[in-house]
C-alpha cells in the first residue's frame, strides 16, 4: 500500500493498525489526526494505554477488572453473594452490568474450553470457581457463556464437578426470540428452543 | 453510560474515545483487547504514538511529513521540481502519491482559508508558496484543493497573488464523473462541471 514519508508515522500506523477492527486505512487517519492535535494529546493517550496494562488490576474473587485486590461487585454489601455468575470475559459482566438486571456476583473464567485452540480446564479460572462454591455461601450458579460448541462444552465440564453438591441450584441464561425481535427473522435454533422452552403466561 | 469497573481502564477509553471515528463503545473494544495481549503490545503501541508527536518533522521546503529536513519527495533528483501542487494537507499527499500519476513536487498549505473557523492566510503556508514560486524555478502550480467554498477562496487568494507571473501557468485538478461512476447517481454539480469542462474525444 501507501509508502509513508517517515519511519514514525509507519510505526504508529503499524502499532494502530494491530488493534481488533482498524485497518491500515483507518489507523493512518487515527495518526494523522495525533500528529495534528497538540503534544500533551498523543502524550495523555500513550500514557493511558501504558499504565492500562500496567495498572489494571484482576479481583481476586472474581477475577473481573479491578483497581483493588477486590472489585467493586465483590466488595460491595448490596450485592447478593449467594449466587455468581459464571461469564467468559471481563466484557460480558460491563455488558450484564449494564442492563442493571442482575444482582448477584461474578465469576470470570478468561476464555473457555476449546480443544481446537489449545485452552484447556487449566488455563481457565475453572478450579477457583469449583474452591469459590464449596468455600462461600453459594446457593445458585447462573451459566452465562456463549452459546457455542466451546460454551457448551465449558459449561457441561463445570456441571459434572458441581452436580454433586445437591443444594447448589445450576441455571443457565434463557435462550429465545430477542425482546422486540420479529419471529419471521429468527433462525431456526433460536425459534426452536425459544418453543422448547417456553414460559408460563 | 457503562460505569467501569477501574479507574486506569477508565481513563484508556476517555483517551481512545477522543481518537476520530471511535466511540466509547468500540474504545472499551479496544482497552479490552490491549488488556487481553501481553504488556509489550500496550508499551510498543504506546511508544509509537508518544514518538509520533516527538519524531515526525515537517520538510522544510513542502512542509509534508518528514524524517529528515527535506522530505524523500522534494530531495528526489527523480521528481520534475518544474511542477508544485498545492494541497490542503499531508494526507492529500499520500493520496495523489497512490496514484503514481504525479511526478512533480507538492506545497501543504496546513489547512485552508475559513473565516468562519478564524483561519486566516497568515496560519498557512500561503506566504512560503509564493517565495517559492519567485525563487525556484517553476513553470506551473497545480490547485488539488477541496472542492469547497473555503477551498475555492483560498485557491482564488493564491491565484491573485501569482497571476501577474506571465510565464506562470496556474491549473486545477479535472473536476467530473469518476472513472466508474454512473451517469444517473452522480449530482448535479458534478454532472454539469463534467460537461462544461468536456475534453476532446
Amino acid at each position: 500500500m501507501l509508502n509513508l514519508p517517515s519511519k514514525s508515522l509507519e510505526d504508529a500506523v503499524e502499532q494502530l493498525s494491530n488493534l481488533p477492527g482498524i485497518g491500515r486505512k483507518s489507523a493512518l487517519r487515527l495518526a494523522l489526526y495525533i500528529l495534528k492535535e497538540d503534544e500533551l494529546f498523543a502524550k495523555d493517550l500513550a500514557t493511558a494505554i501504558a499504565s492500562l496494562k500496567l495498572n489494571v488490576k484482576f479481583c481476586q474473587k472474581c477475577h473481573n477488572i479491578s483497581d483493588e485486590d477486590l472489585c467493586n461487585i465483590c466488595a460491595s454489601p448490596s450485592r447478593d453473594d449467594s449466587v455468581v455468575c459464571v461469564v467468559e470475559n471481563m466484557s460480558d459482566v460491563l455488558a450484564i452490568e449494564s442492563t442493571g438486571a442482575y444482582k448477584g456476583l461474578y465469576h470470570v473464567l478468561n476464555g473457555v474450553i476449546s480443544p481446537l485452540q489449545g485452552i484447556t480446564p487449566n488455563d481457565l479460572t475453572i478450579e477457583h470457581l469449583i474452591d469459590r462454591v464449596h468455600q462461600e455461601d453459594i446457593n445458585e450458579v447462573i451459566f452465562a457463556l456463549n452459546a457455542s460448541l466451546d460454551g457448551d462444552t465449558t459449561a457441561f465440564f463445570i456441571r459434572q464437578q458441581l452436580e454433586a453438591i445437591t443444594t447448589l441450584k445450576l441455571t443457565n441464561i434463557a435462550r429465545g426470540i430477542p425482546v422486540g425481535g420479529a419471529l419471521e427473522y429468527a433462525d431456526e435454533l433460536t425459534l426452536g428452543r425459544s418453543i422448547a422452552e417456553r414460559t408460563d403466561l
